[in-house]
């Protein structure tokens, strides 16, 4: 590979912004463009020379653009955005209602097989990375239980989520896992454990003006997916105490798989994240996934992949033969 | 898939015993028979229904075995048995002399292409799950440093090179994480820290009658490759002491990777292991992986691999769209 890979980023939130840094990183890789939705005027991007477009203009850059890393949110930019997008390019995205996977794959692969395109869905750390890690631990010991563990961290998907109910202007969410049954599972007790009984729900949330604060509260407590199945406490608070003590993005958490190979041999997998920044994580594990769709697609893999899907050395700059001599 | 995978196992040592049990939590494999260079009368199977056959009969089996999972030493075993069986079977090695991987792998890799068979090698922990995460953090984290530490733990490699030093009748290796060292990448301080800065190995060693002790240390100490470049400690113990002390086989250990996103946003991403028995883990991801040789082998990707070159996805017994939906 001589040539760049060309990345497009749709979407400048967080995660956008983070894709914008992580892609500095990337020596084998140009940013092209930022497409929003938005006044691109408005758009003020990390890097200086980095041109802003609308969203409406994208089909005119299917020649000039390898991947588009979507960076909008799994409640309502994505379930349009990855397939009708997919259908025109090479995409990543981070989709990340767990439950609602099958369907949305479905979706983005008859887009992305049609037309001829790779679509790389659901990447970043969960689902993503803690995925991955799942998927070894039962793999490799199917004897065992695994346990996902996250926080204590401000959820993306999650704040998207309270954000969007009607009355609230503004708002944060944390994941605060119980100590209590990280100790279970470290002492090799394998309970049994919802995911419930492993984490409280902490938002964090301005209202708007005249809002009904019960109303606001009853509508996050109950919504199915995001908050339903958890105990949540909700917070209202000012706009300055929003931004003062809430505008860090720190996430983290860790997957434990506790297994036993044979009767009293007990065998440890755990794999952990402590990340200051849960977006520019996010927008990372990202850009190193464009880089794989971007092979796979000139490998004529066409259509929707998962991370599952997806062999580690296809993440790396570095050739298959560097890779065994530098990493193995 | 509704036939059994059909496995064979080569050697059966701590790692071949292993291998056995690791397949008894597979439902979707069976085993055909181990195959020894010794008198197949002199092997006891873990289980017992379990064949055994001379390693000269096995190319009768060459029809009843999908993937035979080669469970000798990588010092003399495996450089002539893995390309001499990848080209007539499936194979998948556990090939762990690091910086001789490259030759390696090309001669296996040659075996395998010609004969259109599929071998995976160097499938374990370390070459292997640790590798997978050396790989993931560079590749998703370029601005950082990872560091792997192992221990403190009996290395088998180690431990097979120590016994076939002239004069050594039995005898075990440890490494030992140094505790300094370990504290300065926790930190988050990114020194540079060579292999040696970081561990000590620690031999146990059992003389044979008559074996000069001086020579014997000299010849383990100064050994290319296993402990030239370390400070190596050689004990000699009576045989008694070494089966009383020294017969399990815990081990493990950690790969950290530290980074920072932009500036002073600072990730760790941390994969660790905790064993019991470092043979039977090893066994199990060798079994892991043989379910990929087959699936590989099927879709007519012949030749050699490694853990870089396949994609989680398919060490499981599950398929895609069940992966997806449970563990994604």
């Amino acid at each position: 590979m001589t040539e760049k890979i060309r990345i497009g980023i749709v979407g400048h939130g967080n995660l956008g912004r983070g894709v914008e840094v992580a892609l500095t990183h990337c020596p084998d890789m140009e940013l092209v463009g930022i497409f929003t939705r938005r006044e691109p005027s408005g758009i003020t991007p990390v890097g200086e020379a980095v041109s802003v477009y609308s969203l409406d203009s994208i089909d005119d850059f299917r020649d000039a653009i390898d991947v588009l890393i979507l960076c909008g949110g799994s409640k309502d930019d994505l379930p349009r955005q990855s397939p009708a997008l997919a259908a025109r390019f090479n995409i990543v995205d981070s989709y990340d209602t767990h439950n609602k996977i099958p369907e949305f794959y479905a979706a983005v692969d008859a887009a992305a097989s049609s037309a001829e395109r790779t679509a790389v869905i659901a990447v970043g750390w969960d689902p993503g990375m803690f995925s991955i890690n799942r998927l070894y631990g039962e793999a490799i010991l199917p004897e065992g239980e695994t346990y996902s563990f996250w926080g204590k961290g401000l959820s993306q998907g999650h704040s998207d989520a309270v954000r969007r109910v009607p009355g609230v202007k503004a708002g944060v969410q944390y994941t605060i896992p119980s100590e209590k049954a990280i100790a279970r599972v470290r002492d090799g007790e394998q309970p049994a454990l919802s995911t419930r009984d492993k984490h409280v729900r902490e938002c964090f949330v301005v209202l708007e003006e005249g809002a009904d604060a019960e109303a606001v509260k009853q509508a996050i407590v109950t919504m199915p997916d995001y908050f339903a199945d958890y105990d949540t406490i909700v917070n209202f608070v000012s706009r300055e105490e929003l931004q003062r003590d809430h505008s860090a993005m720190p996430h983290g958490g860790f997957v434990i798989h506790c297994a036993q190979s044979a009767s009293g041999v007990k065998q440890v997998m755990e794999f952990s994240l402590k990340l200051d920044s849960n977006p520019q994580f996010t927008a990372s594990v990202m850009v190193a996934y464009a880089r794989a769709a971007y092979r796979l697609h000139c490998a004529k893999e066409y259509g929707a992949r998962t991370v599952f899907d997806i062999a580690p050395g296809l993440l790396s700059p570095k050739s298959p033969a560097q890779l065994r001599k530098e990493l193995l």
